[in-house]
């Protein structure tokens, strides 16, 4: 049996509470799973994770899935769509379910803001945090960093905007909170019924030509639908005032990269040319993904 | 080819035509993989099995596929709703379909009655129920007994209170069928709308106060939606009836244990605080699931 | 990396395609899967294989799955229903993700015409038909193949009809270019609403009293739901007037074989009672899917 402290020493439930030296390891470890030509390093046979999606996602679940199978793990995937959540049963009871039947770790999904924190108090094994709400979404900026860290062969000094839905969005949170503590500074953009009051105090609210200025210009995927009052932006406006539009992609400085947690709105947010252009490193993020999550899986259970 | 009468035996469709000693077997096996260390077993690596699910059930097909991939079995994953059995495809012919492809053996969880068993006489692999309607649930009754019996060290002279939705209930057939093969005596409580008068000749109705007088209290999961016409009650009323209340738990024996076979309906047919007490065996008996299926996948495929 | 041409060869969109010497490798390393007695041949071990259905099917996923893991293969399966693909995200941006995070080969099934083609182009990793829209479904036709050569010893000289919903079907058309280019004919049978025109070229159209008079009779699956306008059949006519029933499989030539690609639409294009007759080859044609997709597995990854 673990201890308390050592369970969650191993978990991953947001940049916030991580120090910087703890970030650098698992970004070294990365590099190094990022370097293998093996696919398949099965190290962690004998070990059994969880994937319990209680929010929807293709691709993180997938990532996930290709890393945990990529050290060998035993996957176990529970999606609440398919499952008894449906009918009543709590988070918190299918996570103990799980935990009592003998996984090594879990790596969930959920929607409802707190859950996640009052589930790591409570369950005796690491818990990896694939999207919690509005809160944080640390292996996307693990990712993210990963990939500016590669291009720019370090985080400390570089101006990173990001542009989009800050409100709702845990992927900013997680990457303003992990940036900042790398050295790298960050600003955001977002039309005013997107924006994040709380935030304010740690990265300024810049003007979209302001924004484009940056080595970083990472585009939230925007859901126009959620902002069912006031004032609302159709998505040709929204392309208009916040998207990366061909023409304002050719503005940008030949050194800046462009990035995107994905899935992509395409022409809503960014332009359909955009997506794969050079400068984009949208597809490396997914590659990065992958190596990413073996070393936060690698620190869960070794 | 196994002859027809060895894939019967080695199928396990229901606790009403187990022999005692097969039971017991059974929990000598489950006692075995209870206390291994080891979590990777992979002694069935070159087996396949399939698990299907034409009725949704999270725990239930999570510690199969737990039991079987502590086993190394090789597990295929069906569920109805992600399936073309919506549009129209018998549950006979996909299970045909599946043992023409090559699986060692099947899990099988549906609702129709009477299908299951005309199932196991036409396909020539061992079929495993997990969950048949509301006739049978035989490895829920397995780790039910496991548990008691771990905890009693036996299960020869137990009294064991079934509480709730006795008529509809899988769970209490396949209890009352093993109890009393093994020398437990059994006794219902449930409102009149809820009792099955074929089980009389079993065991006798009794109250509530009555019901709270065993060694074992196990507690249904209510489906209040169900019971569409005559009596009804709210949920209110059914935990002020029938509910393991805090006040009812406190006045039970300090040797009494409290089951359930979950999900549970906290604050309904149980309460919250009860769910974790320490008379409770309801995580523990989610535990002893994953033990009890590789004992059965064991003898299925051995 | 492999070099586009490399991946074009071991990608398998069609039939039209495939050279007839491609089709007799394919055909001959099946029967060399098909007579291993060991059901685990682990020699793909290191590879990452999704199977992509956008359109929901058991049967084939399941078949493809089954011969994945008895090569050992990594399976990480993905079907639509349970994904962000709901939330508008594309089909060819679900694939790129799925190649950037390090598959190897993927299996797809979607509905909407040509974009398979344009995913081919566009991709660098092989890509495998499980069904594309009305076009193609070539694995379900080597199986076709396999089963009609395993039962005749050759396909040359062979005369195959197929009977039903030629228009919607990717099976006649798989079937129609592999078999002429072994050296079987292929003559359809179908209602007037029914029929394809672009393919009269290839095969004629006969009576039914005509199309029983073949060494093999194909039966396709009818939706009778999906002819809304015009002239419609119910189930009850299409059966009687193309229908396998009883009484026209009582006049079937002893050697003629029955085939369907499943699932069976029972008392509708084929009745109960022929689906499990001796002449039927239903199921084995099943059970040749698996070592099918074994060979086109192999194809794809070696």
């Amino acid at each position: 049996m673990m201890t308390a402290t050592k369970v969650k020493e191993r978990s991953l439930l947001g940049m916030k509470e991580l120090a910087g030296s703890e970030i650098n390891q698992l970004l070294d470890r990365t590099a190094y799973w990022d370097q293998q030509s093996e696919k398949l390093t099965p190290v962690l046979r004998a070990h059994f994770v969880a994937n319990m999606f209680f929010e929807n996602s293709t691709r993180t679940r997938f990532s996930f899935e290709m890393a945990e199978k990529r050290l060998g793990v035993q996957v176990l995937n529970f999606t609440a769509a398919a499952s008894s959540v449906e009918k009543g049963e709590s988070i918190y009871d299918t996570v103990r379910t799980l935990e009592s039947m003998g996984i090594d770790a879990g790596v969930v999904r959920l929607k409802p803001a707190g859950v996640l924190q009052q589930l790591a108090e409570k369950v005796g094994i690491p818990l990896i945090n694939a999207g919690d709400g509005n809160n944080e979404h640390p292996t996307q900026a693990l990712l993210d960093l990963y990939t500016m860290r590669k291009h720019f062969n370090g985080l400390k000094g570089l101006k990173v905007s990001i542009i989009g839905d800050i409100m709702h969005s845990r992927v900013a949170r997680s990457n303003l909170w992990a940036l900042t503590k790398m050295g790298a500074s960050v600003q955001f953009c977002a039309p005013a019924n997107m924006q994040a009051p709380e935030l304010e105090a740690y990265a300024p609210y810049v003007s979209m030509e302001e924004a484009l200025k940056a080595d970083v210009v990472m585009m939230l995927r925007v859901q126009l639908e959620r902002h069912a009052s006031g004032i609302i932006l159709s998505a040709e406006q929204y392309r208009e005032h916040f998207g990366l539009t061909e023409e304002r992609a050719s503005r940008l400085d030949p050194s800046t990269i462009i990035m995107h947690p994905a899935p992509v709105n395409r022409n809503v947010e960014i332009d359909d040319a955009v997506v794969e252009s050079s400068q984009s490193r949208i597809f490396p993020q997914m590659a990065n993904g992958v190596p990413v999550r073996m070393a936060v899986m690698e620190r869960a259970l070794q």
